[in-house]
């Protein structure tokens, strides 16, 4: 399927009432009012001081008007640039962004098994990245490579990012110095400066506040660094239902909404107007061994019931394809589809980690890449409304194929059949007999097949060398540091 | 998961507009009134031409205001018996019925490879159907028992159904013999005879019309037959675009809705009032190679208009679980996840062969069927709205746990941890190493030593030894006329 910005034309699923709506906003308030967040960063409570916040201690109580007028200064849609225009994204509104999977510490596929992965593997997974023109957003490094010293990790990989892909990247928010590196760098990577970037962002990133009602320092450097530069911030809660929030999903919504609100509060005190993301990640743990769930039926729901917080605010909405599953099986493509249709039918504009999250997170894998590659296509393909007029009704052509007979060669189908319908990548439609005689191949296989394929077929795209000259330099330049 | 009655309390997603319905509603009314359909049977050609219609040879044109009222007169909502009165089932409203496969030819699993099957296997099959609660009807026998005369197989299958399950059960449709023996059989499974029946309906039969606009001798008389005895019929056109239906989806729908309004009138003319229910089976061909394709994003958009369809006449909506893969992989989880979300956020009052459709149908799968019943019984408990109130969002218990804690041993978690959240059937949620170390049985391999001990574990329904006896004599009665 090549290149396009896909737009949701459905109206999003109502899980909540507009009155349970409500109730779980004057809930959170209540919560950043009464019980406040506490804020590790000296930094950060100064700025909601400065604002009129009280502060016990680490303790930041915050004013609901305070919180209701920040949030409103930000802006319901922007975009992201990518170094090739033409795959800059646009958050918000009705578009819906298709995010690789970021973050995990092992990676996976059935010819290698599981292993923490390489820089060398991680190019793997980029070229594979590249090529699948579903995959809007590049999800800030496929898997953590570990050959490299964690202290100076991130440059290599963003640096590898710019090289392998001419998409949109995510930013890494840990801290100031790797923020302050990857806004350096796009900028090296795009020929502009701090105000360029400023005025035209391409870095969003992910912030977790330490659930429950916690913002540690990392993250409150992260928010500051991104929000100062006007690069946007989406914040999501890392709201676990029966552990680290409330056995409920009303009680973790609130939690969740909460601390969203804090940490949107918190990028517009730094700048007033700065891109921020409503993220949701409510799930809930198997309350039998305490481990998390993931692409539940809770998760749905969530989901849902967060896009209608977040379009409350007018804010963009992110969700994630998600799944607990252990290996690339119908488990892991049944919670993959709950997920999904939570995030695309709870009207997510960023569907995070939306190809090749297997494992809770904990594995980034080359198989399960390629499936969701082809779950986002067919959603994709299902948010393409369906024609009504009279050409694509035909009665003409019912009529002249006439009773009983079949539309193979009537000129309604000649016309129309080379686009008609959705192409799979992965899936097989041969009949039983042709499947077995070409070796009972499922889909797991064959996505390894596709894979492989892709890196052998990879093309970098260009880059000018002295665009890539400075980001060696400034690579060098920080590790000598 | 226990029995229950499921129902959507969340409002059907509409991809159409109003508009594009009432376009594709004049449509085919016009293709009725103009083209006609072809009635090959002579007693339903007479009642429609009884009624006003004009026949030219098989070819009868229907009336727009005849259509229109006959539909009219079809209930919303009904009503069908099971011998254990507690799991009969209500359709129509926002009820959501979920049946188990029916029809295939051949039977799957992982240790016996695919076969033609037996009647012994039925009865294998038909103790995993009686365990799980989340499937609320049989699909009319879930394979042909191919060790079986042809000619007298239905009233075998009809005997087991009956001794195997306390639930409803499909009955046949094809020919007025088969609809008969369904109807006499159902009477005596419930100690009723035709009036009890007509009166309280046990039946509901599916049938196809020979798309496009033809309706052969062994579905007229079966759905005769049916609404005759005021048992319910569900109207259900294969519609499949780019084959027998138009290459556009509004083609495909507009023949599928016309076939459905002339069966469905054809129903109240001969007993107005009889229970139709709006049958939709829109899918797509692959165009290089003229397969049929099921759970594409086709197939969950035509599944989700044709809801919006069916509410326009207020008839109750029977939609499918499908997918064309030919094994229990990733490809059959994800095709049939679209399928289901099509079906149940399209408003599906009857989500036929739910559980168990592999193979485009061709095939039964007992590995299928357990990891269905997973994906129903998490999509019934997605319907379960989320409760909001002071108590569920647990403000108090937030604040107790305060900044950083966990919620483990919270009081507000402790009273509710039991039933918060959905308890898998067949999805693995422990870690990695664990699942590895327990020999990394993937989800196929646990749904086959799920039904393997329920096969097992079975214990038969009571059933009236009298009654048992007057069955075995019809059906050998039956098999010596």
């Amino acid at each position: 399927m090549p290149w396009r910005t896909v737009r949701n034309p459905y109206e999003p699923v109502r899980v909540l009432s507009d009155d349970h709506v409500e109730h779980i906003h004057r809930a959170s308030l209540r919560l950043l009012s009464d019980t406040g967040m506490r804020v590790l960063d000296a930094g950060a409570r100064e700025r909601f001081v400065a604002a009129g916040c009280t502060a016990d201690g680490e303790i930041v109580r915050l004013d609901p008007e305070l919180v209701e007028s920040s949030v409103a200064s930000a802006p319901s849609e922007f975009t992201l640039r990518a170094r090739n225009p033409e795959r800059s994204i646009t958050v918000g509104g009705d578009h819906v962004v298709f995010g690789s999977v970021g973050g995990p510490a092992f990676v996976n596929d059935v010819e290698r098994g599981r292993r923490p992965g390489t820089l060398a593997e991680l190019g793997e997974y980029m070229r594979v990245i590249h090529q699948l023109d579903i995959v809007h957003h590049e999800g800030g490094g496929s898997f953590e490579p570990m050959d490299l010293p964690a202290e100076t990790r991130h440059l290599d990989v963003v640096h590898a990012l710019i090289k392998h892909l001419d998409k949109n990247w995510q930013g890494i928010l840990l801290g100031r110095e790797r923020a302050t590196d990857c806004i350096e760098m796009v900028a090296l990577s795009l020929g502009t400066d701090r105000d360029g970037l400023a005025a035209e962002p391409a870095l969003m990133g992910i912030a977790n506040t330490n659930t429950p009602l916690t913002l540690d320092v990392p993250m409150a450097e992260g928010i500051i660094t991104f929000a100062e530069a006007g690069q946007a911030v989406c914040i999501t809660p890392f709201t676990l239902a029966g552990a680290m929030a409330p056995v409920t999903l009303a009680g973790a919504l609130a939690l969740q909404n909460a601390e969203m609100l804090a940490g949107a509060t918190l990028v517009q005190l730094v700048r007033p107007g700065a891109p921020v993301i409503y993220g949701s990640f409510t799930s809930n743990v198997d309350m039998r061994s305490g481990s998390p769930a993931f692409g539940t039926p809770e998760y749905t729901k969530a989901a849902q019931a967060s896009g209608q917080l977040a379009r409350r605010y007018r804010l963009p909405f992110r969700s994630s394809n998600v799944t607990a599953s252990n290996t690339v099986d119908a488990q892991a493509a049944y919670e993959s589809a709950m997920a999904l249709w939570g995030a695309v039918m709870g009207g997510a504009n960023l569907v995070n980690h939306a190809a090749g999250w297997l494992e809770g997170g904990l594995t980034a894998s080359f198989e399960k890449l390629i499936v969701d590659a082809e779950m986002l296509q067919m959603m994709a393909s299902y948010l393409q409304p369906i024609e009504v007029d009279e050409a694509s009704l035909g009665l003409e052509a019912i009529a002249e194929v006439g009773h009983g007979g079949h539309f193979f060669a009537s000129p309604h189908t000649m016309e129309r059949y080379e686009t008609a319908f959705y192409r799979p990548l992965v899936s097989d439609w041969r009949n039983f007999e042709t499947w077995q005689e070409a070796g009972s191949v499922d889909a797991t296989e064959r996505a390894h097949r596709i894979w492989r394929r892709m890196v052998d077929e990879y093309e970098a795209p260009a880059l000018d060398p002295a665009i890539d000259e400075s980001l060696t330099d400034y690579v060098t330049r920080r590790k000598s540091a």
